[in-house]
């Protein structure tokens, strides 16, 4: 039996996306392993995006306002959201993944994507279940199924090799569902690699999630913003796929509402219902008035999206060059959907986990290490390039150079 | 093992305040148990408070805005929340309770006092464990409980007599706590029946939980609005307690501020540390714009809370005496602190639960039944009097005038 300190074992923060506080151990190691001067520029967060640099929509506060101005209405919704912004949501959504979602009974709005990761996993896994998962993925994925008392099973996504299709390893998935695996949890596309998953991965997902009566949960948090030349596919509009399919996205990201704490999750009716309840005892429900913030979502005008995607593929092919220019020692694939970037480090005298606080303390650059996003060992870090252009470049090529400092 | 459709057994949200969706069957017993015509006058939701009859204090939404144009930092704090509002609210909540409040340790933000209870509870119960539970006390409380595998021990407030000074079952909580229950979790005032705590009887909460090693999680979310003649004590304040107690509050209620979501949890700093955790694989963070309208709480002009608790205080007083007037039937405790009151209607020839509906359907009357508070049969029902006055009185006389039709 799972005791309360077996749920906390796995279970840290310490590296997360805006948790940066040094500890007094690690700030002797720094002191210990410094070289040269700090390196001088504008400091770059690079583990979350940067909402100052690319604004919300317009309009997007004024909805918020309103809803504010409307009072208990808005201040007190239904659990699962508000049902006039569902019968909205629901219409968006439909014709986004090419299928119907009903309003009533298969949508629910939550705080945060995050929140409806949790709400999702809870409908569905319990004490001694194995969960399929991607490696890597995002990292809360191990860590919400291990609170539940589960097991993550890892399948690989080959990604490494820039040169070929990325593939995630099939033929463990269906082993894995083979071996009674009931729920399968990834992203698409990719946190932290960026990849976007070909047709026909998805078809056989979809078919072998049929053949073992798996339901699968996908994180679709960055599948509006899609680079040029890359095809996306909804896992849900696969055949037969709405009944065991649990899709979530939200405004956090591309459309830099995340300060709003809005997400959304779409699939069968009983999880949906699930789902609710669990809301009803976390947080009752999305925020009230940041639910009235949804009125933006997919009403962008238009234009705005395809320039906030053109914005950042800009800064993307920037990245990629200076990461990968001359004699660099960097490998990086470049992104074909979302704001991150997951370059491997060459091999240095140091730890990575070292060298990403060094970059922070002398050069002003985080980074979250890719240690959060996989079991194996990794000289990777995740950069999201949602940022101001210039000071982006900037802030990578000191990490290009602190590197330099550091190579073997 | 538990299965997941044990966990959600005990999870139910149709009676909750918000969640009025009727059923195909309740419409027939409905239409089969109506007598005479409706009742006419302005729908009353007594589930929960009307944010527009009282609205928040001047100034909470200019903060939201500012934060929202203060942009990345507002929008990605800590998880445990910004830390210049953790220092202002530490000092704030230090004060108000007479103890101290780290603001870097034993603080967390929260989405609503509903986040707070749920981080609460995950830090400290695990499955199999049993938890001390007061009867009646906020319906959640029983459900979080069971959501983590745990069985609810209740312990009862008898407040039935309001000629008596309200007790808690002290004998049965030693009993309880004896046999080797860690957790005790209850609301003060006590929801749904108003009740504040004496001294006499926190004092020897206080004592049995340090004589048997037990963490106590009080929920004071009503603990500003406190009536006339009434004394309110903290139990963090008591001798040895800051240790093993968390304390719940936040700004949805007295203030109006639930359409924020915000709430805070203030205790020991690795309970803390582990709710900050849990928070990091559920929500992040309580909504990062929301946070700043804490600059509003513990900060409000002179005289505001004054008034605010003075006009529920006229609001009690009336609809306590339409209740109790010459020939009436109900017997109902006068409110001690918080917006609730809990009548006791008299033997009626329908389920309280049918009565309910019909409330609701001939007279626009919403109330919440007892029965989400108590596990024992009860005739009770519960409003939230934070409403228009005149709409209040009204609401009450035509529930008083429905009761008429259905007494045995």
């Amino acid at each position: 039996m799972a005791t309360i300190t077996d749920r906390f074992k796995g279970l840290g923060v310490d590296n997360a996306p805006g948790q940066h506080s040094s500890k007094e151990d690690v700030e002797q190691q720094i002191s210990d392993a410094l070289i040269g001067d700090p390196l001088e520029g504008r400091t770059v967060d690079f583990s979350h995006g940067d909402v100052d640099a690319f604004p919300p929509p317009p309009g997007s506060f004024e909805h918020f306002e309103a809803g504010v101005e409307e009072g208990s209405t808005q201040a007190y919704t239904e659990y699962r959201g508000r049902k006039t912004l569902r019968d909205d949501l629901a219409d968006s959504l439909g014709r986004f993944t090419g299928t119907t979602v009903d309003p009533n009974r298969e949508l629910i709005l939550t705080p945060g994507t995050q929140g409806a990761l949790f709400l999702a996993i809870s409908s569905l896994v319990a004490t001694g279940d194995r969960v399929a998962i991607v490696d890597p993925d995002y990292f809360a994925n191990r860590k919400l199924v291990e609170f539940f008392g589960a097991s993550p099973v890892s399948v690989s996504l080959h990604f490494e090799d820039a040169a070929k299709v990325p593939e995630l390893d099939l033929k463990t998935l269906e082993d894995v569902f083979a071996s009674g695996v009931k729920t399968f949890l990834f992203s698409n596309p990719n946190n932290p690699t960026g990849v976007v998953y070909r047709l026909a991965q998805l078809e056989e997902v979809a078919r072998l999630a049929r053949q073992y009566d798996v339901t699968v949960i996908v994180d679709q948090l960055y599948s509006r913003q899609i680079f040029a030349g890359v095809e996306y596919h909804h896992l849900r509009a696969q055949p037969e796929m709405m009944t065991n399919t649990i899709t979530i996205m939200g405004p956090s990201k591309t459309e830099s509402l995340s300060g709003y704490r809005l997400g959304v999750a779409f699939g069968p009716e009983h999880l949906v219902a699930r789902m609710e309840k669990v809301q009803a005892i976390t947080t009752l429900r999305a925020g009230g008035y940041s639910q009235a913030v949804f009125r933006s979502w997919f009403q962008e005008e238009a234009g705005w999206l395809e320039q906030r995607i053109s914005d950042h593929q800009a800064i993307r092919d920037e990245l990629v060059g200076v990461l990968t220019r001359g004699d660099s020692s960097f490998t990086v694939r470049p992104t074909e959907g979302g704001s991150y970037i997951y370059p491997e480090l060459p091999s240095l005298s140091i730890s990575i986990d070292l060298f990403v606080h060094l970059l922070r303390r002398q050069a002003g650059v985080i980074v979250t290490p890719g240690s959060e996003f996989t079991v194996h060992p990794t000289r990777r870090v995740r950069l999201n390039f949602s940022q101001d252009r210039s000071a982006a470049i900037n802030a990578v090529k000191r990490m290009v150079e602190l590197v330099e400092r550091y190579k073997v």
